[in-house]
């Protein structure tokens, strides 16, 4: 199920295989046209969209006339954007004007917007081809993949395994090597935790590091947007194009961006601190899963980080004022159409929308309250540590049909965990980095997450490209 | 009930009837020591505390040997504060380090504070005086003034009459002329509304203009914290204080704070455009009222100011969105007393508090997510005009009798009338200063609201000082 990249000159059949940024290098350097890329990556999802279901819609001709576009802009010598010429897709909830955006669900089958959302905009601006839509859970309510309305999205390692979600699409997308990167939204989990289940690069950023501007939203308080990557490099290019304040959304901040590049490329982390929190976080994680992780820990410790434990605050706690906070949001968002035609949602969709809906204000308003606190208690629990190393789900990818709740009602019990060890991070409003650890059972993959200090993202590209050296697991690729 | 300050060199005894920037200059000038004007301010008290209860705790000793300090401090030539040596004293909400703050309740009856208030900090760091703690309504609650733990305040321009509220004993003791300047706060009209029914100047700042750090918390997306005096240049010096970022209130805006106490004394408003919002705001008003506010409309237009009929937005629905936040926010608040000792609380209070309780979270997020649009919809109506001009209340001060609601229940539907022009402002966020424009029926007050765009304060302030000059109503106190 795995094949090893080879170390050597990339023949035209496996230019779907490079890295984002060496695939920005490559057309910029004249090694390789746009249209190349784009005809290889076609050729990936003409090969693997059958088996994966990540596209709703595949736009090759636009995206091949862009191609073009970008050759000749490069032929005639024009200056080009730090993404020029390569193709990209993103989660179906990232409003393109005068587009549909179905955000995965059947309320909005048809829907078109009429703004473009400001993380597309910047991607654009820099050069990025858009593939098309992908598959993601109904209005991102789910952390499997499955979708009723359009299908399951499938795990490019193993097809019988969840991708994980929301951002399911994005992670077969990405990992099946149909394009070079992906845009994924977390609100609870739903970047890191496909990036984990499909040996991907997820960044889920400080609340208000990336606009949300013409994105769906799900939850104010709680949503994020960030990239999903194979190399930790890749990441970092996406996040400093994305990053930075946005007149379009007033919640964005104003702090400096960080040199995410130079920091997932810096090449060492001796004399860093990482701090890992057992209690919690490695309560329930399963047997392979741990190993692997000790392991990615002894790697991290031979590269000269100490490695200390901590305890950190109550994080059953913080999960459930999160879970608060979410549904509420959540219910308050979508009230209109539960009044109006609740028939449309998916089971598991409607199921989440009636528990918001029952919430009072005062539970609401305590979650709120809570949080300032809840920071402060994690931030402290951290010590003069650098950055917060913990596992991403406590096991690796379930298979498709034991957590298919439309099948199974007694399946929403496992699937309400899957998402335990990321939804406390969301509600502090911290930055987290997924990273591929390794492979368990011999194909499965499993990540780590780095979780760091609002802001911090460039240190979490810091830890994870160093480890990404020394581990490069994105020289792997399923088939 | 009334009597005129003939305008001549002040005698001892009516020391306490300068406005308190006159008394800061006359300190600072060597024309007279803090100390004559601290006894003339407790000969006041001794005189109307019996008949007015704004005081819940008098501190004539401290505030005595504070104002000695303060002519020593003179004596040897020492820089003195703007505020040196001019006793104030505030609404007992605001609290001191050591101190009691009972919030005008039973429950915090006997309860200390461990911080002082970044709002009595800043007057204490420029020299003010404070002579005690100030009646007001339960924990905030009340529009009227009534306190059945402490007993009623009582307006000095007619003792039988309410005050209003929640402020009662900040809008007592100034227009008494017991003390020159007392701090507020307002939610739904608490600074505004016992300044109109009590002749005085009273500002509700932006919300985040004044710190809120270590005053009581009412309401959190609505509590604002100003200043209440006799005179208009008066409020603009409290303010230049005030008003400001504070690391200790993370809400507080880093808008830079304007040149008030010029803006004040500017003297000029030709040219300038008051927009008059006659729906909703006069849908109510009565005759006298409307009568004494079309004559201050006519003066502000002999000064050439120009006067422009507006149709705002839908005031009910902002009062109501404003209610939901308020009922919602101060429940959350007083849940765990409201659990454990409902019995403390006084009826109207306990009542409101269980409406709030009742709120679901999608009613209270829908609230927060609408107050965009309609900050963005008033500011629209406004055009160009450079503030709003509107009532403060539809008439002047009511009985306290027929506003007793432990007494008689039906008042309760009076009383939940009195703050409906003064809670959309709050919802609004926006800055809104109350001025006297006269007496009606030969001596209960009536004032006018000027409501600015966010931050304008110095805007309100201009047109203030200039109506006062017109019509100085200050120099008339209640006998």
């Amino acid at each position: 199920m795995k094949k090893t990249v080879a170390k050597k000159k990339t023949p035209a059949a496996d230019l779907a295989l490079m890295g984002l940024a060496e695939a920005v290098r490559a057309v910029a350097q004249g090694k390789v046209t746009s249209q190349a890329l784009t005809e290889a990556c076609l050729a990936r999802i003409a090969d693997w969209q059958p088996r994966v279901n990540a596209f709703l819609q595949i736009e090759a001709e636009a995206a091949l006339k862009a191609a073009k576009a970008v050759d000749r802009a490069r032929k005639r010598g024009a200056a080009l954007g730090r993404l020029a010429g390569v193709p990209l897709a993103h989660k179906d909830m990232f409003y393109r004007a005068g587009k549909q955006s179905s955000c995965g669900s059947a309320i909005r089958r048809h829907w078109k917007a009429t703004e473009t959302a400001t993380a597309l905009q910047r991607l654009d601006a820099e050069g990025a081809l858009d593939l098309g839509r992908l598959n993601m859970a109904e209005f991102a309510f789910n952390p499997t993949g499955h979708n009723v309305h359009y299908g399951h999205a499938r795990n490019p390692w193993n097809t019988d395994r969840i991708t994980g979600g929301s951002s399911s699409g994005s992670a077969a997308a990405v990992a099946a090597r149909m394009v070079f990167g992906a845009l994924g939204s977390d609100t609870g989990g739903s970047i890191r935790q496909p990036s984990h289940y499909c040996a991907l690069v997820g960044m889920k950023p400080t609340w208000g590091r990336v606009s949300r501007a013409n994105a769906m939203p799900l939850s104010y308080s709680l949503d994020t947007v960030g990239p999903m990557t194979r190399r930790v490099e890749d990441n970092a290019l996406l996040m400093e194009i994305l990053a930075g304040a946005d007149p379009q959304d007033p919640t964005t901040s104003h702090e400096a961006v960080g040199q995410y590049v130079a920091a997932a490329k810096s090449g060492s982390v001796r004399g860093l601190k990482l701090a890992v929190p057992r209690r919690y976080f490695w309560d329930k994680l399963n047997k392979p899963s741990a190993e692997c992780l000790e392991a990615a820990l002894k790697t991290l410790s031979k590269l000269g980080v100490k490695i200390v434990e901590i305890t950190p605050p109550d994080m059953e706690m913080i999960t459930a004022a999160g879970m608060v906070m979410v549904s509420a949001e959540t219910a308050a968002l979508h009230a209109p159409w539960m009044r109006t035609r609740p028939h449309l949602y998916g089971d598991l969709a409607r199921m989440r929308l009636e528990n918001g809906l029952a919430l009072s204000a005062v539970d609401y308003i305590d979650s709120q309250r809570w949080r300032g606190e809840a920071i402060a208690a994690f931030l402290k629990s951290m010590g003069d540590a650098d950055a917060v190393f913990a596992p991403v789900a406590d096991r690796p990818a379930l298979g498709i049909k034991e957590t298919d709740v439309a099948d199974r009602p007694e399946a929403g019990k496992v699937v309400a965990t899957l998402t335990r060890l990321n939804r406390p991070i969301n509600y502090l409003g911290l930055p987290s980095l997924a990273v591929p650890a390794g492979f368990v059972r011999g194909q499965l993959p499993v990540g780590f997450q780095l979780i760091g200090r609002p802001f911090a993202e460039a240190m979490l590209y810091r830890f994870g490209g160093s480890y990404e050296a020394a581990q490069p697991i994105w020289q792997t690729a399923p088939t």
